[in-house]
């Protein structure tokens, strides 16, 4: 028989859909019982922009909701640090944050975060290959170095000294850029463990995205 | 500004595209220059048929080809091991798979059986927890010892012991199949780093399969 | 000649004190340039307020003030986490802070959070015992539970699965008391990475502190 | 008393013989009961052949035997790869083996390859430093620039890339060279974890061979 | 509130002594039942010239003195290490110490020695980071690479080749000082295990001394 | 051909001896020139004794005795641990020297104490064994949990607690022989270290010991 001859060939009897191992995912987000609390007016303007913009409020912040001053100072953080004026690009930031979180092998932010690198950049296989082994991809030589950075300051942080500070300004990062790769790898240091913490689950729907 | 704001609204801009990390897949299949030989005629029926039932070579098969002895010993163990009647479901050694590639961070076989995984079981988000951690996944019982037996003989081989087998027989595996999750979750860890140490790429077709 | 005799021994020479490693410390926060930016008035009252209370700013705030953005959203983060109500004490939240930065040897947190330990708990050796060690220190149950958790979750988030809650909730932990161990650990696991990447320096006032 | 007097000296009274930890090594080779198949005519010779040139059939293909298909596949790839010619020796393909089977622990092939080291080198002390620790041999750069690449693919393949390969170009490999490196490193990585999984035991003979 | 207001600030209550967790070390020095034995003469006077200059005979050696044999040799080795001449001064001897215990988490070693290293340097805060993460101190070329090479033979011994000698020896060291730092690195790796497998517990005054 | 056909059929044409990688053993056995000292009375005696009894001196004296003090504490701590009375069988202490060396793939102590276990035990598939993989021979209650306790404080000596001196004592150890345990453990921890340090060489004679 071919090689791999029962995935894609069309004679194929169609497989038997097994109960998916993600049917829930929008419904229970997290592991625990949280009570929850009404949204504060700025919050609930949120969501709905969120509504509005995306289609749907992304689980992580419905997961926050529960504590209205924890869920306005991660929107605060994430916010600054992925959207906000930086030298870094938006589609970088992405980078680090799915690179980061294949490391700590999150399934929450390499689902989430992959489907916003394959959206920012146009191109589904970076998202696969920043999910998966980011040194298989083919990088330039800026994007290799922070990577390299933000995966060493995720893997061994105290291994990392002024040798790889020097590197990246090497491959042109100013200091504040240096900054800003360690803020978003310490970010999603901060998320994984958080959702890893609470078995936290994406929404469904990022999962077609930008395929 | 809203949390993802510019990921998928429809306001936005669409973003220009990279030059894909992943554009010369098809054409560049391994790291090494490797003179091509003549397909032996059962090679040569064996391509044509994969042509014909997947509607491409994969690409694993390409970069075999230069040596006919080498390509059919792999066709042989590979068709065996996947294909062979066995107490395996063709989609739990696809599973075995999966998640053998995401401990050793196998771009190649991740994508490649990633869609296997997704086809098999007609379920999309199950290649990505496999891909991404299989911890993560509701599984059975059964699935779950069949991964954690095959996932820590992958990392640590030197501690599987007679405990480990008799999880795997509590689980209701026969010694038949604990022969055959070894076996599989073996032939991965060959094929990871055969596919690592030339930094194979996998047919793009791949990336949009089953999804 | 006895051992250690050179130690402490009043008969023995003053050692001639070599140049401080840590001489410059209050000096240079910081191994990267950041032009500072004027302190919006929230948080220049909030900086004299540390003066008044504590007779320093602490030096982690310093390093962000280059951006009143990001100080902000670290400030509300950190103050939140660590000091609103919680089912956690406030030195349980500390000794999680230093637990966490043990695995990652972080110097600023270790010396900042240590001194924090020192002082909360009325008890110089349980700060040395969670910088060095938290398995070596006589815990409760329930510290102990807590700090498994922490610490696992800092190593290996990847095996985080719902026994290790199970586990939390045997010690009694509710789970909002859950959501707060996982977001102490995963706050001090980015800021130990800030830390770390930028060679962040602690003020040398801590050292002595509550010792 | 002298240092290890008790180890050789002839004076010594003879150490009564503790029941052996391999005693019943060639009677029962795997932990797996699998019920035996008769074998095939091919591979009936090829058996015979091996009683006649070894004095004995190697236990790895008696626990293969349970399953003809697997015994072929296996006996295929194994001669394709340790027996056809190559740019690299042997002896070259067994350091690599034994090499690899050090990094993984596995006792089956450590002893069976272990011996082919010390038999093809005419050298015993190869043999041991291989199984030990090749970093202490005294050998070529060609060598170790070979055992460097293969046990960096065993020990972290996700690391491996384009300097790795143009490291053992610089030692004057051919990239067929390098793929059969890898293709030796992939199959040990393999079989160590079937004979680990399956705690495989050698045939007794080895131990004694070309000491 | 200020953050960290809670930790010096005069206004705030005092906190309530929790049960030291190290309330009883002085007087239960392992967690083994060693009937005591009688002190032979040199050793008793070895105790009391401790007393003398010291103020205290440190636990280690009362931990071993359940057994002179094993009580004279640890002293023998240990005076002639860490005491004798060597081109490596008494604060080098202490530095590798610590660097070596705070790789194996030790907390004996790491208060003791780490108050060796605040007296011998006179520097409370070289204690600290020697004990914390050495990488974060500024050291000098010779120092780094000093504790470099102790730590890497502490970690993975089996790695450190020629190569890592001829770096101790660019930066100064002769082969006799390269013997005497992996003497010292080799002895608390040797420590530190007896230290962890017998819970050993530091003298409380190691706490307060050189602050 | 025959599997393995080529390793020790009686046809085959004798390999031509490489030069072979432990030549020089015995002539170099460090790789630090350390000038000679002449040996004191005892020590002298010592060697004279080994000569003797074992028909040559162990290298690792050798290497000691450029420094008679040195020598002269590690042959004490070396006899007291190795040879003086204790719980332990010697056989067992030079267990668990194997099990220990084999985790520090230290090349001198597996090829010095492999020898001893050969030869102490009567059985040279158990000094194999030690050597290569522990977990994969066929020991008593008592000798497992003493090598899982032995092992467990070379890997992670931070992780040894009160449930792992429990292990020993329900296996039927006394608190007296958990100190040997570890202190055999400690002591090739620290030995192992030396010998990897210093390149050190066993005496060639070792290899054929006992077979």
């Amino acid at each position: 028989m071919a090689k791999r001859s029962g995935k894609t060939g069309p004679a194929k009897a169609k497989p038997k859909p097994r109960v998916s191992a993600a049917a829930t995912d929008d419904t229970a987000i997290v592991a625990l019982k949280l009570p929850a609390a009404p949204l504060p007016p700025d919050m609930a303007a949120y969501f709905a922009k969120c509504e509005e913009k995306l289609g749907f409020v992304p689980n992580v912040l419905k997961a926050y909701a529960f504590d209205p001053a924890k869920l306005s100072a991660f929107v605060a953080m994430y916010n600054d640090l992925m959207l906000a004026p930086s030298g870094l690009s938006k589609l970088e930031r992405e980078m680090i944050a799915v690179a980061v979180s294949s490391h700590n092998r999150c399934y929450y932010c390499l689902v989430a975060h992959g489907a916003a690198v394959r959206q920012l950049s146009g191109d589904p296989v970076l998202g696969e290959l920043m999910a998966m082994n980011y040194r298989a991809a083919r990088l330039s030589d800026r994007e290799r170095a922070m990577l390299d950075f933000a995966v060493k300051l995720t893997a061994e942080p105290w291994r990392v000294e002024e040798e790889d500070r020097a590197a990246l300004r090497r491959a042109g990062f100013t200091d504040r850029d240096i900054w800003d790769i360690a803020a978003v790898a310490g970010f999603f240091n901060m998320s994984n463990r958080v959702a890893s913490a609470t078995d936290m689950r994406p929404n469904s729907v990022y999962h077609g995205q930008s395929r």
